[in-house]
C-alpha cells in the first residue's frame, strides 16, 4: 500500500488533524457533538430531534436512500431529476473526462457540455451503485467462522461471503456485498442497483472546479465549482429515477441543519492504540515519502510537454491530494493530547470490560491485537510493496487476467474474493474499457514500483531477485511495456475470454512477467491475511461485542464505503489563528482570489459572464457534517431533502477525522447549490439542464 | 531545513538505526564499547590501553592529527606522501569531477587520471583544512555570555567568536573556528591552516567508486572502491607535508585494533529527550516527504536526455544518500526500547542532578528545553523553509552577494556570523569560482522551494504573498532565472567586489528578488535565535555542565564537523536476520555481484583488468569505529598510524548512531588498502602514484 494512486479511498478528496479534545462526547447522550456517520438501519433520529427538532421518518429516510448513489471507484452521488440526471463532483468525473480525451480534445482543461440528450457521452469505466435494501447475515456469518482461525477462517469467510452475494442472483445490473460493520461486530448484505451505462453530461473546467488546486485543498474559505452531471441510462436510455432530490428554492441559512447522505471511504475511530500506534510509527513513515516521491516523479513528467502534462495530471492530482490528506491524518496521530484522548477512552473500555465478569472473556482481545502487530511490523513492508506492483497500471491487468484464468477454474466460493462471479462482472467490464493507456507514464509508475520494492526488501532478497533477474528496474520496466499489447482493450477482452488456454499460449511480456512471479504474490498475501488479517478479525469482533455490551449501538460503525447518513448544522469556525471564519463565500470572492496565475486562474467562460453573475451569490459553505474520503459527490440537503449544497472537501481541521470526530473546528465543505445554478445558467449556459433541474422541483 | 541538498553534513555518506540497548555502557570504565568521537586533547588512550593493550603516545597523537584533513564541503581527508597528496572518497571529489565536466567530457561517468603532475586538475571550490592547534576559550565566551539572554546573548556570543578568530589574523591560509562543544558547555578555538589550491589527481568511474548505488548503501558486504586523490599545493607547487601517514604493507586483520581520524559531521547524542521527541514527531515527517519529492523531480528530470542526467546526476547522489541516512535516524527514534533507553538514561541524570545540592540549580533545564519546544514547533516551518529557499542554488549566492554588501559596512564583532572577515576570505573564493551553473536544473530547484514554501505556510500568508505576487511558483522561477547573470562568475565577482552600490544599481532579476525578501528573512531568522536557538544554549550548558559534574569528562562530546578520534577493531555483525557477517570482502565478490545492469555495471576497466587481478584480495571491512557522516574519506589506521583502510560508509546499524552508539551491530565500512593499490595499479595503471605511495612507507 506505498502509493495513493492504488488505493480506491485514496482517491477521493476527503480525508482525515488536530482534534485536540474529542470523543468523549460519546459515552453519553447529552449534549452530543453532530458526529457519526449512520447506517441507514440505525439512525439516530432522536438525538437530532433532541438537538434540532426535527424528526427523519422513516419514508423521509428511505427516499433519501434511494436517491443516493455510489460511484464504485470511489465517489458518492445522488439523483436529482427524474430522468436519472445525477449531481457529483468534477473531480469524480475527471477520470471519465480523462478518458474520453486524446492529444486533440483535452476535456479536462476545457471542461464538457452536452448541448443535447444524443451528445451525452458514455463514460468507458464508471458504475453507479444504488443501494436498495440492506440485510443482516451476522448469525450466518459468525456461524461459518465459528472455531476456526487463520487460513481456514479466511476461507470459510470468503466461502460464505460468495454464497451470500449468489442469494441476490447474476444479473449485471445487481450487486451484493457482504458488508462488516464495527470491524467484524456486525456483517450486513448490502443489495445494490448497478448502472454501468453512464454518461457525462457537463464537467466545468479544471481551473475553475479546482480554483485554488493544491494550496487550498482542505482549506475555507474555499471558492471552488466543484461539479459534475452525469446521466444513468439503461436500454440505452435515461433511466426513470423514482426518487431523486428536488432543489431548494432558497438554498441553505447559517445553523440550518443539514443532512449528508453518502458513502465514507474509511475511518479508524475503533482501531486499538496498538493498530494507532502501528499507523502512527510504521505505516505512515513509508507512506508519506512513497507519495512525495511519486509525486515529484509526476510533476517533473508532466513539465516535459502539453502531452504529457494532460496524461500525468489526473493521477499527479488524486496523489497531492492523498498526499495532503495523509499527511492530516499522521499528524492527529503525532499530536500528544490527542493520541493521550484516544488511550484514555481505550483504558475507559477496558475497564468497564474488566469489571463485567460476562465480558472477561473478551478483556485479552487487545493485548493480542497489539501482539499481531508485531507480526504485522515483519510482513508489512513486503505485503505493501507487493501490492503496489501488483497495481502498477497494466501491470494490474495482467494480473486480474492470470488471475481471472485460473480462478474461474473453481467453484464461486473457493476463490479469492476479487474473482467470485459476482466480481467478475464488474472486472470483465473494467478490462474490456476503452480507456487510453499512456505507455510512457505506465513505464514511470512501473519502473517506480519496481525501484521502492527494490529499496525496501533489498537487492539481495530472493524475490527481488527473480523479480529483477540481471535488469535493473528502469531496464525491466522498458522491456515489459515494450513487450506488451495489454494497452489495448481488444487485448485485454480476448485474454479474459480465452482462460487458462489464452494465458498459457501468450506471449506477452507483461502476462509472462506476472505468471511467473503470480505464485510468490499469492504466498505473501495468504501469509499476511493468515497471520494478520485472520486474528485481528477475529480479536476486533471481541471487542465490537464488548463495546455493544457497554455502550449500545449508540456508536456509529467506523466507514466501510458504504452508504450513510450525517446531521449537521451549517457553521463557519475558529481558524488555526484563533480568527472566526464564516461559513458562506460568494462568487464575488471568487474574482477577488484571481491572480490570472495557476492554479488561482479563472477560465475564460467565467471572466467573460462576470458582469451577468449576483457576486453576492454564496459560493462555498462549511457545515459540521461528519464526512470523509469517499464522501466526494454527496448532495449536502435540507430537512425537506432538498438540494442545498454540493459536498467536496473539508477543512484542515477534518483531516483528523479518520481518528475522531472535532465538533469545534471539523468543517465539510461544500458548493452552495445557488452558486451552481448561477454558473449553470450564466457562465454554462446549460439551459436544458438548468429547465430539468427546476422542473423537478 | 527542508532539503538535504542543502545541509552541509547531509553532502557525506554517513549518517546515523534500530540500536537497542546502548548507551547504558558510557555509565562505567568497564566492558566499555568502542564508543566514542572523541577529540585530541581528550583522547582515553587509558581505556585503548585497558581493552587493546596500546597506548597512544602525544606523539602519536600529534602525528596523526596533523596528517588528517578536513574538506570544508563536508569530508574527511589525510595526507599520504609527503608531497600533499591526499585520499578522500570518491564521493567527497565528484563535485570537483561535476564542476570540471562539460557536456563533451564526463568526468564523473568516465573517471579521471592525471597521468603526470601537470595533467592534475585545480577543483574550482575545494578548501582542506589541516588542524594546528586547540585553544580553550570557554572563560571569554562564558564572560561575553555571562547573564544575557536572547537577542543580547545571541549578539554578545557573535561579536566574542569574530574577536577570538581575529586573533588568528587574516591570512587566507588560515582559518579559525570557534568549536562550542557538549552544545556550550566548552568553547574551544581551533586554529587551522587552510588549502584552497587543489588539484584532483585520481578518481574511478562512478559505476566502481559507488557500485550497488541507493541499494547497497548503508549496508555491508560491500564493494565499493570508493577513492579519490587530490594534491594540495601552495605557490603553484605541491606542499611538502611533513606529516603524513604511511601504508601498510600488510593491510589489518579480523580483531585488529583500528583508528579513524575524521570529522564526523554532527551527533545527538546529548539532545534531551523533548529535543528528541520534536526531531521525531515534527522534524522528520516534514523532512522526508520533502527529500523524496525532490529526489522523484531529479530522478525524472535525469531522464529527460543525457546532459540532464549528468546535471542532475550528483545532486540525486546526495538526495538519495540523504534520505536513506535520514530514513535510519527516523527509524532509531521510532524504535521504542531505544527510545525508553533514552528516557532512562535522562531519568538517571536528572535524578543524580536532584540529589546533589550543589547542582540542584540546574535542574529545571530539562523543562525549559521542554517549554522552548513549544516556541520552536510555532517558528520551526517558517524557518526552515526560508532557509531552504535562501539555499537554491543561485538564490544563496544572491543571498551571500546582498548580505555581504550590507555587513561589510558594520564592525567585524557586530556583523552576522557567516560575514565575519574570516568567513569573507571563502565567501569570496566560493562566489569567484568558475563552477559551472546549469539553469534548468536550478529552476526545478527553485520552483520546487517556492512551491513547498506555500504549501507550509499557506497561499494567504502575507510573506508568500509577497514573494510570489501574482505569479505562479514556476512562472517566477522562471522570470527569475531568465532575468540573472548570476551564473557567471564574473558577474558575481564584480557584485561582490562592487559592494552595497553595485547591488543597490544592480537590475539583475535574482538580486531585486532578495533585496526585497531579505529583510522578511533576517526577521524570521532573528525571530528563530532569540527565542530558541539562544535560550536552549543557556539551558544545554547547563545540563552539559551537570554532566560533567556527576560523570566528568568520560564522555565525548556531541560531533561537530571538527577532527575527532574513535578507536576499535576489525568486526563482522549479526545481520538483521541473525545471520553472521564477515568482516571482509573481496574482489572476485566484485565481480560476482556485477551483473551488467546499473547500479551493478562494473566500468570496462575493471572487466578488463578482470585477469590480472587477485580475486583473493580483501576489498571492503567492516569495523567497530563509532563514525557518522562527515567521516567519509577518513583513513582507517593501525597502532603504527599506518593506512589499512580507507572509511567511506557505515552499516544499516550505523545509521542509529546519530543518537547513540550500538556495540553489537553498528559497524564503519572501509574500502581495503590492500584493493586500493591493487586497482590503483592493475587496473588504472597509476604507476607514479603507487610508486609515491610505496616510496613514502
Amino acid at each position: 500500500m506505498k502509493s495513493g494512486k492504488f488505493q480506491l479511498v485514496l482517491r477521493v478528496v476527503f480525508f482525515f488533524v488536530f482534534s485536540i479534545s474529542l470523543l468523549t462526547c460519546c459515552l453519553t447522550q447529552s449534549a452530543r457533538a453532530d458526529e457519526g456517520m449512520w447506517t441507514f438501519n440505525n439512525f439516530p433520529s432522536k438525538n437530532v430531534k433532541a438537538k434540532y427538532g426535527f424528526d427523519p421518518s422513516q419514508a423521509w429516510l428511505d427516499h433519501v436512500r434511494n436517491s443516493s448513489l455510489r460511484i464504485a471507484q470511489g465517489c458518492s452521488a445522488s439523483f436529482i431529476s427524474p430522468n436519472g440526471l445525477v449531481m457529483t463532483n468534477h473531480h469524480c468525473v475527471v477520470d471519465c473526462e480523462e478518458q474520453l480525451s486524446t492529444a486533440q480534445e483535452n476535456l479536462v482543461e476545457a471542461g464538457f457540455s452536452a448541448e443535447s440528450a444524443d451528445q451525452e457521452r458514455k463514460c468507458p469505466d464508471l458504475e453507479l451503485d444504488q443501494l436498495i435494501e440492506i440485510g443482516d447475515v451476522t448469525k450466518e456469518v459468525e456461524a461459518a467462522l465459528s472455531g476456526k482461525t487463520g487460513d481456514a477462517a479466511n476461507k470459510a469467510l470468503h466461502a460464505e461471503e460468495a454464497r451470500l452475494q449468489q442469494t441476490c442472483g447474476t444479473d449485471p445490473g445487481v450487486r451484493c456485498d457482504v458488508v462488516s460493520l464495527y470491524h467484524g461486530g456486525v456483517y450486513n448484505l448490502y443489495h445494490y442497483k448497478r448502472y454501468t451505462d453512464v454518461r457525462l453530461v457537463f464537467a466545468p473546467e479544471f481551473a475553475v472546479a479546482q480554483f485554488g488546486g493544491d494550496p487550498d485543498n482542505f482549506n475555507f474559505p474555499r471558492f471552488d465549482f466543484d461539479i459534475g452531471l452525469l446521466r444513468a441510462y439503461e436500454d440505452g436510455k435515461p433511466v426513470a429515477s423514482h426518487d431523486y432530490l428536488r432543489w431548494s428554492p432558497d438554498g441553505s441559512k447559517a445553523n440550518e441543519l443539514v443532512f449528508v447522505p453518502g458513502n465514507p471511504g474509511g475511518t479508524s475511530r475503533q482501531l486499538t492504540i496498538s493498530q494507532l500506534e502501528f499507523l502512527r510509527d510504521k505505516s505512515f513513515p513509508f507512506l508519506m515519502p512513497a507519495l512525495a516521491e511519486y509525486r515529484g516523479e509526476l510533476e517533473e513528467f508532466m513539465k516535459r510537454g502539453p502531452e504529457q502534462e494532460r496524461e500525468a495530471h489526473e493521477d499527479d492530482f488524486f496523489v497531492a491530494n492523498s498526499f495532503k490528506a495523509n499527511f492530516g491524518r499522521q499528524a492527529a496521530l503525532l499530536d500528544p493530547e490527542f493520541f493521550a484522548t484516544k488511550v484514555q477512552q481505550e483504558q475507559k473500555l477496558r475497564s468497564a470490560v474488566a469489571d463485567n465478569p460476562k465480558l472477561a472473556k473478551d478483556a485479552s482481545a487487545w493485548n493480542e491485537i497489539s501482539e499481531i502487530q508485531k507480526v504485522r511490523a515483519k510482513l508489512y513492508t513486503r505485503y505493501g510493496d507487493l501490492n503496489g506492483l501488483l497495481r502498477a497500471g497494466l501491470v494490474g491487468d495482467a494480473v486480474s487476467l492470470v488471475r481471472a484464468a485460473t480462478e474461474r477454474t473453481k467453484p464461486n466460493s473457493e476463490r479469492l474474493p476479487d474473482y467470485t462471479d459476482q466480481a467478475l462482472v464488474r472486472l470483465r467490464g473494467r478490462l474490456a474499457a476503452p480507456i487510453p493507456i499512456h505507455k510512457d507514464l505506465q513505464e514511470l509508475t512501473l519502473a517506480y514500483a519496481l525501484t521502492t520494492t527494490r529499496r525496501d526488501l533489498g537487492a539481495d532478497d530472493p524475490f527481488v531477485r527473480k523479480m529483477l533477474g540481471d535488469e535493473s528496474p528502469e531496464q525491466l520496466a522498458d522491456r515489459l511495456m515494450n513487450g506488451t499489447h495489454l494497452d489495448d482493450p481488444k487485448v485485454r477482452e480476448a485474454l479474459y475470454d480465452g482462460g487458462q488456454a489464452a494465458i498459457d499460449a501468450s506471449n506477452d511480456a507483461l502476462i509472462r512477467f506476472v505468471v511467473s512471479l503470480d505464485p510468490d504474490l499469492r504466498a505473501v498475501r495468504k501469509e499476511y491475511e493468515d497471520q494478520v488479517v485472520a486474528p485481528t478479525r477475529s480479536d476486533a469482533e471481541r471487542i465490537a461485542n464488548a463495546r455493544f455490551a457497554v455502550y449500545g449501538t449508540s456508536v456509529d460503525p467506523d466507514a466501510t464505503f458504504t452508504l450513510r447518513l450525517s446531521y449537521g448544522s451549517v457553521k463557519g469556525f475558529e481558524d488555526a489563528q484563533g480568527h472566526l471564519v464564516e461559513p458562506y463565500t460568494t462568487i464575488g470572492g471568487l474574482f477577488h482570489r484571481g491572480t490570472g496565475a495557476p492554479p488561482y486562474d479563472l477560465p475564460k467562460s467565467w471572466l467573460e459572464a462576470k458582469p451577468s453573475l449576483n457576486m453576492e451569490t454564496p459560493m462555498n459553505l462549511s457545515t459540521t457534517n461528519d464526512i470523509i474520503g469517499g464522501n466526494s459527490g454527496s448532495p449536502l440537503i435540507n430537512s425537506k431533502a432538498e438540494v442545498v449544497g454540493l459536498i467536496f472537501d473539508g477543512n484542515i481541521f477534518s483531516l483528523g477525522g479518520d481518528f475522531g470526530y472535532d465538533a469545534a473546528q471539523n468543517r465539510a465543505v461544500a458548493v452552495d447549490s445557488r452558486a451552481l445554478l448561477e454558473g449553470l445558467q450564466k457562465v454554462y449556459h446549460l439551459d436544458r439542464i438548468v429547465e430539468e433541474i427546476n422542473s423537478a422541483r
